[in-house]
This record gives C-alpha cells, structure tokens and sequence, in this order.
C-alpha cells in the first residue's frame, strides 16, 4: 500500500476534501460534553487533541482513529500552531473526517479564528462544535453564579497576560469593574503578579475570589481567599492542574460542596 | 389518593427530600446540551423550565413527569420569581427529583445565585449542570471566534439594563474596552439606546458587531453592520426570537456559511 501522492492546493478533483470539525471538549469529563461533541467524536477518522483532553474523552473515539496529541505536557514539546495548521490540512486532503479536539469552548482562548482562517483559506470545509468553558464548569460544580443581581452584573473573561515577566499595564484598568465577575484563565503560575496588578489598578484588596483547579472534574480543587491573599493560598495548595481564577462578589457563595469534603483548602 | 399533608420546614423525617437540579439547556437543539444534563432531564420525575426552552429539549422527558412552564411569553404572564422557588421547594419536598431547566447555562445570567440561595436556606439539596451560552452557540454556528489573539484579548457578558427607558450612565464606561470583544444579552429591544451609550462612552461607531438572532438553532440569523449601524439592521430585519450582540473586531470574521443561505442579513 503507498502513501497518497502529495497534492497541490487546487488538486481537490480526484480526492475527495474531507473537513474539520472544531470541537469542545468541555471540562474534562465526556457526560459534560454536548451530544454533538461526543458523536463528532466517535464517527472521527482522525482526532488531534490538546494534551488537557481527558483519557475519558479519547476513548470515545474508534479503534481505527489516528490520534494525535498536539499539546504540550511537562518535559514534553508541543507541536507549533503551523505544525497542527498543516497537520489538518493534510489529514483533511487525505479526505478524512478530522476533529480537532480542545479543552473548554473552542471560540473562548481556544484558537478558533486562527484555525478557521487557515483551512478556509486553502477551501477546507470546517465546522465548530461548542462546549461548556471551564468557568461554567467552576460555578456549577462549586454551586456560585457567575453573575449575580445587583451585585455582578457583567462578566468578564481574561488570561493573565505576562510578557517577559511584565504585565501589559494598559489592559488592568479594563478588569477593575467593581460591578464584573472576573474569570481568569491560564493565571495559576502569575496570579501573584496578577493580584498586584488588579489591586495596583484600583480592585478593593478584599474582594472575594478563589480559584478552582481541575474544573468539573472529580478531582477539582476549591481554594477560596481575598484576592490579596489568593496568591499565596493557591502556591501552599500546590496546585499542579489547570486553575480558573474567579475575582468579585460571587466567589464567596462558592460552597465546597460538590466537590465532596476534600474539595476545600483554606489559605494558611 | 390524597394530597400530601403541608409540611414545615422542618418535618423532613417522614417524607424522603427530593433535590433540586439546575440545569443548563443550552441554545436549543437537545443535541448541544451535555450528556449529563440530557440524562438528567429524562430521568426528572418534575421540570420547571424557561420559555425559551425549545420543545425537542422538553420531549426528551418521560411521559410521568410534570412538566410546568415558568417563563413569559408574549401575551401570557410568566411566573414570580418567589412563586418559582415557592414551587421548586414544594416539589422537593414531596420527595421528587426536580429539574429546573434554563436556556444557556445556568451560571451565566440565569439566577442561579438566587435559586440556589433559596433551596440551600430551606435545606434542599442542588446541583447544577452547566450548559452552552448563547454566546459561544452563535460563535460557534457563524464561524468566528470570542477571543482573537492580539484583536480581541478579552470577553466580557453583559445585558443591556435599561431602566424607566434610561442607561446606567456609570455601566457604560466598563464595556468600551477597545481589545474585548462585548457580548450582550437580552439587548434586542434597547439596541439603539444601547449602541448610543456605548459610542458616547468611547467605542468607535465603526466598531464591528453582529446579531445573532435564535443562535444555535436551525433558524438562526446572523445580521451584521458596524455598531453605529447595528440597532437599524437589526430592527429592519424584524427579529422576534432571543439575539445576541456581539461587538468587537471578531464580529468581522463571521460568515453566513453553517447558518444557510438565508442566514446572513444585510443593512439596508
């Protein structure tokens, strides 16, 4: 058996073009993904996936699916976003049905524009699937709102953006809204810098916050501290799995009691 | 048979306490809510759902279970806050297994905060299920993404309050910042109000936006035209399901192409 030739970007007559579906895969176990993510991802022919995808997840897919983690893992390199670019598109031009399988909701600092701009523009067909993000899966498994009447009216989702160990000073003053829920992603390893920075930029020193490792997962970790003290909170729980960082007014009707009796660390 | 004997707060040792689940319906076909929740509403014995809960998602309850609309609809008066709590409570204690079914997730301007505050003050156990929110459905369906790198660092939630037909003047200066996208629910009726505050507190009136009218559903709309523009299109183009608002640089990578053929409308 020989491999397909190589083919040009207008050799689309003799094969046919498969397609790749953006996926969520929600927080992390499968019944928190939708129906449609679960089915897109049994019927894949080839599935990449970042390496936040739980084990539950992948094993929803076939045997004869080609799977293929794209993401990075301690001590391990991941692949660049040219690399998965050109990974699909090949996949896609082999006439496979591709699902590119992301942690949380593909549209919420998942990368979804860049992803769609590249296969449109070499005419690869692509669908996306939504999923619950992992401040939704926060609020629900630790029974607090993201919003609240009168006291959080607006929501709003940031990464902590730390740039040769310095945060981007313009962009504090937006996250200050003292009437704002504020979800921070992707903050676990610079949230001493991003607590100084918020509070810097005007955030009262003890409004209410806490952060939730392991999201909507059995294994998720509830650590509940004013936003000066979460910093430390969250380095003495050691926390080693992807943390959401929840900052305002509803983080102190967070209970722990979803997450079972261990599901609560308190600062020291 | 006869009607069970009113209950106190506190005789809980005859009767076996049902609990309550807050579940998230997502944006309307039952394929896009999770797993879990499906599963949850076809085991429910009672559902208390919102209007804008789409049939398909209410038949996948069994034949037995009560099924009671809370929400309005146009010429029918949609339930009390109180009375809702007052029924969910009455359920419980008869010993059922309540599902109180919204559109979107829950945590996302879905009184959850209030509903899970009342059952827990009168001892009732809740869980909640997250589900999609109308923002990431539209993304989703239209093919553009909430967060951009470098365009659109940020997302912020937020609903256009109006009130006695006048802006919060002091709300508006939070929602202008220039590298979040914005997504407003709830803003069909107020759009021109709301797209006036907006441009008076700073953004550019040739800021890019869309509506997303019944987002997630077949009969979705995508209407697009800068902020400026949008309250006329949208107006023109004579919505009457829920929409969506979405402002920002993202709004200029939507396409009509999931949504269909009749899905993109112009300005006029």
């Amino acid at each position: 058996m020989s491999e397909p030739e190589p083919e040009t970007e207008t050799s689309t007559a003799t094969n046919r073009m498969g397609r790749v579906l953006l996926v969520g895969a929600g927080p992390g176990p499968a019944d928190l993904m939708t129906v449609r993510a679960q089915q897109a991802v049994k019927t894949a022919q080839a599935l990449l996936y970042d390496a936040l995808v739980a084990g539950e997840v992948l094993e929803l897919a076939a045997a004869a699916c080609v799977k293929i983690e794209t993401g990075k893992r301690a001590g391990r390199a991941s692949m660049s976003q040219d690399a998965i670019n050109a990974l699909m598109l090949s996949l896609a031009r082999r006439g496979l049905e591709v699902v590119r399988l992301k942690g949380g909701d593909p549209s919420v600092f998942g990368r979804s524009g860049e992803e769609t701009a590249f296969l449109a523009r070499h005419g690869v067909e692509v669908e996306v699937i939504p999923g619950v993000t992992a401040a939704s899966a926060a609020a629900a498994q630790f029974g607090f709102p993201l919003t609240h009447r009168s006291q959080a009216r607006r929501l709003v989702f940031a990464t902590a953006r730390v740039e040769h160990g310095v945060l981007a000073p313009e962009s504090w003053p937006a996250l200050t809204d003292p009437e704002a829920t504020l979800a921070l992603y992707m903050a676990r390893d610079s949230l001493a810098v991003v607590g100084q920075a918020l509070i810097a930029a005007g955030r009262a020193p003890d409004t209410a916050a806490l952060a939730v490792e392991n999201a909507g997962r059995p294994e998720a970790r509830l650590i509940r501290a004013d936003l000066a003290a979460l910093a430390a909170a969250v380095q003495s729980a050691g926390c080693t799995g992807p943390v959401v960082i929840v900052v305002g007014d509803v983080a102190a009707l967070a209970e722990a009691g979803q997450g079972g009796d261990k599901a609560c660390a308190t600062p020291p």
